[in-house]
């Protein structure tokens, strides 16, 4: 089970149809009409999604913090602006077909707004709250009927006390509801004492029980306006201090009943928010055989960055296709086993120099920098790894990983 | 047989160690030392090269003749200007660590100037001129024991009458040495009163016998200034009309021992002519089982584009790790066979809007569009397909370069 679809695709056989085009206002010299898609945010993700854009012809637009950022570097259309603010995205919109996005820090407001213009935004704002705000994705997620830790809105340590107290008691995962991703906004609380630093940001604190976990799975699935969907293979994301390392696809191990319930469970969640693009559904394998939603991203998410090599189609190339409401790509596997491990920053600054070493190493290692300074723990890059043997797969991945970043020096 | 090394490869194990670096110039922000290669031409290839170079985190820029050119609509870093006034190449070249090119038209006398002035030219003037001027490339081949046609510099239609004597008559193949391609500056003459037009530019002229040839194959390799070199599977190119059409990889039923010697054949010109980058040997196979270059190109050329989707290292990803003297990714294939189909221009501008019949008919269709306007016969993209049973891959690929065209329309 790798695709779905709900209600009719368009057949696609009319040439130019007005039936099967949005009236695209992109435009090449000599009447090639290619849509413009515009991003918000120049991390990584939007640099790849501009190299996943490239074959496709398509024009691609960036908003930008500054013109250094990680997809600054290697676009082509880049504007330098606030995504706070709503006129400069009205004016980056305004050369847009789609707007979509790097990360979900754009006011749900200016969405509407945008959208109120007449710009498609995607995904739409009534289903990105639900990637910004944890409270609301819960309180959706409990009323579809999807699994997810014990959890509620606390107003203060003697209301976290109580949380603990209704259950197994402490410790307990507090969390800002707006604002946290790689662990940051995540408090795990062992005493009421402790329970104090979460409430002075003066954020609604959403608690959530410490789920006994086995390991961490990731459902990727992508969707478009029109209800096609595709689902990659769950995969294992290791993390180290709050932060992704390795993801492993597909999970090793996974029971396959299992499987399809964690991607039919995303799929569900994708529908029934709305979402139009990438999902991730960041999920908790516990020791008594259950799956329960840990979080939601609705973007390309590092849990698919194996794609990039791994997949027929990688999530960035879907993405695009999803936003543009074309037909999606076949997201299985190409190999048996990828591996992807996040390079971090360490100590040493130029990982170019890494590279004689660990391509001379591996001539099938696929690296993906981001041009990022590299600042201790940030991801500045990943790699890739693919075969036949796990163990294989792994070692390369994480030795290739490592002396880029300084760790491993042979 | 994918991988040779000539004499010594940097141990790549110091890190950062002036022995394994060059001094490059290209700065990120924070002190992260990445390379600018810059490359001279604004088209496909350079659209391409510049996909391939964004996940090793290079600068990429590029001297393009207009803001429109295929490469320049997605690269960052753009320079437009002429790429025959020399001050212009210098201006360009000043930013960047090596140059490298999108096609062979830079004047020699150029390059020899910008290597005086220090600038890493890769392939170097003394390798491209064999690519440049096919009197040149035909005297080396010659020189060194490669098969060739037989051929001889003329200087007039009875000279050319004269060399069709001395072998099996006309038709004779008369070439200017210098400016054709894609079937241009290229005639077949079959008698003395139609040997007149070749001569009429003022160019010198080829002429060579017209092989009684079984198909056409390419032999494709990349070197390092290191003399490391990989050899691509030898493909099968199929022309229509003097323009590649179709290319299969690897070539259907080729005798092993032939895919060895013309892979040989190929390392051994690459070494010969002192070529670092991409080189294509295009071939004739004959019906008596010999192999004889056709035509030479240093650059990634249109018989490798497969290789973007159907080896674990596409052409242009060891063009860029080439042209920095990086080591070289594994040429080898991903599939039993994959097959790309150029998309040449037809009488319908828009192919924007056939994506969706392809992409719904062929989730694992891989097309690459680039830009270009359509016209009549002009490649403005490719396809690619893959899989485990050639007449299914060839069927797939033929039907969606056929529908973008619009020679198909169901």
């Amino acid at each position: 089970m790798w695709m779905v679809v709900e209600g009719r695709r368009p057949s696609g056989r009319s040439r130019g149809g007005a039936g099967n085009r949005p009236p695209w206002r992109g435009r090449y010299p000599g009447g090639v009409t290619f849509p413009v898609v515009g991003m918000v945010g120049g991390g990584q993700l939007a640099r790849m999604t501009h190299e996943a854009g490239i074959p496709l012809g398509i024009r691609f637009k960036l908003l930008s913090d500054t013109p250094q950022d990680s997809a600054a570097q290697v676009v082509s259309d880049v504007v330098v602006g606030d995504y706070r603010d709503l006129d400069t995205l009205r004016e980056f919109a305004r050369g847009c077909d789609v707007i979509t996005f790097d990360h979900e820090h754009v006011p749900t407001e200016h969405l509407r707004a945008l959208e109120a213009d007449g710009i498609p935004v995607r995904p739409g704002p009534d289903a990105l709250v639900h990637a910004q705000d944890k409270g609301v994705m819960r309180a959706k997620l409990d009323a579809i009927g999807v699994p997810c830790p014990r959890h509620r809105i606390v107003s203060d340590p003697q209301d976290v006390a109580a949380f603990a107290a209704e259950g197994d008691g402490f410790p307990v995962v507090l969390k800002t509801v707006r604002g946290g991703y790689d662990g940051k906004g995540v408090w795990v609380v062992d005493s009421v004492e402790e329970a104090a630093d979460p409430f002075k940001a003066g954020v609604p604190v959403l608690a959530e029980e410490k789920v006994d976990f086995l390991r961490e799975l990731a459902a990727n699935v992508v969707r478009s306006p029109h209800g096609q969907a595709v689902a990659y293979p769950v995969v294992e994301s290791r993390q180290v201090g709050g932060v992704c390392d390795t993801v492993i696809a597909p999970a090793p191990g996974l029971d396959e009943d299992l499987a399809v319930r964690a991607s039919e469970m995303a799929l569900n969640i994708a529908k029934e928010l709305g979402v139009v693009g990438h999902l991730a559904v960041e999920l908790f394998q516990t020791r008594d055989g259950r799956i329960l939603v840990n979080e939601l991203a609705m973007r390309p998410h590092n849990s698919g960055h194996w794609s990039m090599d791994g997949a027929v189609t990688s999530q960035f190339a879907n993405h695009v296709r999803a936003v543009l409401d074309l037909p999606l790509g076949d997201p299985r596997p190409r190999a048996p086993w990828t591996v992807m491990v996040n390079v971090l920053g360490g100590d040493y600054p130029d990982m170019y120099s890494a590279y004689l070493h660990c391509m001379a190493r591996d001539p099938q290692l696929k690296i993906h920098m981001y041009g990022k300074d590299v600042k201790p723990g940030r991801k500045v890059g990943h790699v890739n790894t693919y075969g036949d043997d796990l163990d294989d797969v792994l070692e390369r991945a994480s030795h290739a990983a490592g002396y880029l970043r300084g760790t491993i020096t042979e």
